[in-house]
């Protein structure tokens, strides 16, 4: 993952994506009156392509939403929040089924052509019927520029809605992408609900869609976690409706690499406003692993230094606390020497092959803004990588010990 | 592990040991004036055992302790608390030396013949003067009912000492074990450095003393973390006087296993206490896993749950949500289906074959008091474990970001 710019985040205004209509709303499974439902409609079939949870537990909307994506194509996506439809068996696949017929139903379409997300509380049935209810009303109210209902319609305990839209000319025809993501318990393993909604215009092929998403959600939803400890309701989709720029994009091309790294750079937006919104956070840390002796030991090392909470609550302190730094490295099961290693805290150097620089206050002063780079140098090797992550504060207990009472 | 009685914890009352001498006062490590230097000696050579960390990173003390303990008889150990001596490099390994040296030089020993543990702040150097000018003291107030000093010298976060005591007949002959714990942060994987001294007047050899103190710690310290997220200072040491039982217990007899029971239990009462001092905890938390496909599934399930950030924050909002459990399950790397699970709460059957029983209100209460059993059906196999661990509060984020500062 490249370093990220240190460019304060924009929630990025949403345009049209030509071929997609979208829309929100409250249908009353959220008590506070909130929006809890959402639509996003494309004119005609689109490719599609999916990554979802590797959770052994997987929601019964993620369960039909894996089923139906291996078809390549689809016409879009239903959304609730305020209830994941997870841990609910037999029932919960039945209800998954009837949110996405009652939609199907209202837009004139087949069965099976309508794609399912949820995110909330899990093991409550899903109020269906309140879906089913809403179903009429919902269709009716899709239009052009309805994706910011959307991101405002699939949040929970996020602080905001986030969004990000970039275009690009291929050939001098301009393609655009739009995303759409809700999350904002990820400063832990144990990360809250993602999911994150691509809409483009430009006319690429499932195989060709599913290998560019793949490659974006590595790079930036996977930064600031791993495969395994994605939660039951996951779910990343891109669309590509193909309305605005007839050349197909094929994979392996100049093309198809601009529209990947478009495609990674709006991911990547998401991700670090996600970890902004890390529940209750205050701090944004970048996370920079060099000179490890393997790929594996980068990942393990910032994986484990990012969500040690000792780590993470010195931060919440303003504590340049390097020695929790290195406990982590200790036991990340990677290959370190102690005498090697050195550590910066927004460009200062804290440690020097394994001891204190003796420069406390100058790094208790850089460990003091809003973003703090972490530079871990393990001068055991050529590999890096960059992980972004957020301090722990009391908000974070407050918001998960009381979510749902 | 052996389920844990219900019984509320009792700090143990220590007795002196035959044979041992100890004490504990302040050198001015800490700069809040309270003890921070203990001794422990032995009125002659003891046989010696000792489990220290295995994290990479390893502080000086511990470095020193694993090589003298490898003679398999020692005179004692000097503790200091309010500073680790870790990440100190190699004015840290002869800080460490000068610590023994020192007490070795007041108590008329030969260099080599004490072990030293440190626990406190990583990174900074060790103010080894301080312990050099209070060692002639240090020693002058060795006695036989020194140990309680000992428990309260060696405390960092800890709010209270750990202490256990008990003495079995064996033969007609009472022999002793006295036990003093410091550690307070095994909430969560990073956990704060554990200290565990055992002292006993029976006669044992080294190697036999070893493999009683592996089985102990294992069923005890080790059941509420695992061995390779111990931190820099872990250090478990069990010393043997021989002094009251001249009948050697040798490893394999009915002997040795009431010794090796006699000393779990020491272990497993000082383990409970650290978990009760988890910092900040409010509610103790027995996790049985039963049912598992093998061994290392049951540990890692109980593993995962327990050190699920959203299970803490859960239970400590006093909120019965086994949604997170499966969550945490699905993530644990186990086999598992989710339609065979059970999840129990002191009792009250929260989940049943995967799905709400409905219970909610029962299950609320279940989950208020102080103390709460967890009992996680697989049913995938014959394996079980059993887990201790805390709640996460506000007060664990406020003790941790403000540690040093």
């Amino acid at each position: 993952m490249p370093v990220i710019s240190k460019k304060k985040i924009k929630i990025g205004r949403l345009k049209p994506v030509p071929g997609f209509t979208a829309c929100g709303m409250s249908c009353g499974i959220k008590k506070n009156g909130k929006k809890d439902l959402a639509l996003i409609v494309s004119d005609a079939p689109a490719a599609v392509a999916g990554v979802f949870t590797t959770n052994k537990v997987k929601a019964a909307p993620v369960m039909l939403s894996i089923a139906r994506v291996k078809k390549g194509w689809t016409r879009g996506v239903v959304i609730n929040s305020g209830n994941a439809n997870a841990c609910t068996g037999r029932r919960g696949d039945k209800d998954a089924m009837a949110m996405t017929a009652a939609v199907e139903k209202a837009l004139g379409l087949k069965t099976g052509e309508m794609l399912a997300a949820s995110t909330g509380v899990i093991g409550v049935p899903l109020p269906v019927k309140k879906i089913e209810a809403a179903s009429d009303a919902l269709a009716s109210r899709l239009r052009n520029n309805g994706l910011a209902e959307v991101s405002e319609a699939i949040l929970t305990t996020d602080a905001f809605p986030k969004t990000a839209f970039l275009s690009v000319n291929i050939h001098g025809v301009k393609i655009s992408i739009a995303g759409i993501a809700k999350g904002a318990g990820m400063i832990c393993p144990d990360m809250a609900t993602l999911l994150a909604f691509f809409m483009t215009d430009a006319a690429i092929k499932p195989a060709a869609l599913r290998r560019a998403l793949k490659e974006a959600v590595d790079v930036s939803f996977n930064g600031i976690s791993v495969d395994n400890d994605m939660s039951t309701n996951d779910t990343a989709l891109a669309f590509a409706s193909g309305a605005s720029n007839p050349k197909e994009i094929k994979a392996g091309t100049p093309d198809f690499r601009r529209f990947t790294s478009l495609l990674t750079e709006v991911a990547q937006r998401l991700a670090r406003m996600i970890v902004m919104d890390g529940e209750g956070a205050t701090r944004f840390i970048t996370l920079e692993v060099c000179g490890a002796a393997s790929r594996k030991d980068a990942a393990s090392a910032a994986k484990t230094v990012a969500s040690s909470m000792l780590v993470k609550t010195a931060f919440f302190g303003g504590d340049p606390n390097w020695g929790r730094i290195l406990a982590a490295l200790g036991r990340a099961g990677i290959k370190m020497k102690e005498d090697r290693v050195d550590v910066f805290f927004n460009g200062v150097q804290v440690v020097k092959r394994g001891l204190d620089t003796g420069k406390e206050k100058k790094a208790a002063r850089a460990v003091n803004p809003a973003e703090v780079l972490v530079r871990i140098g393990l001068n055991m090797g050529d590999f890096s990588t960059v992980h972004w992550t957020s301090d722990l504060s009391y908000e974070y207990v407050k918001i998960n010990s009381a979510y749902r009472t």
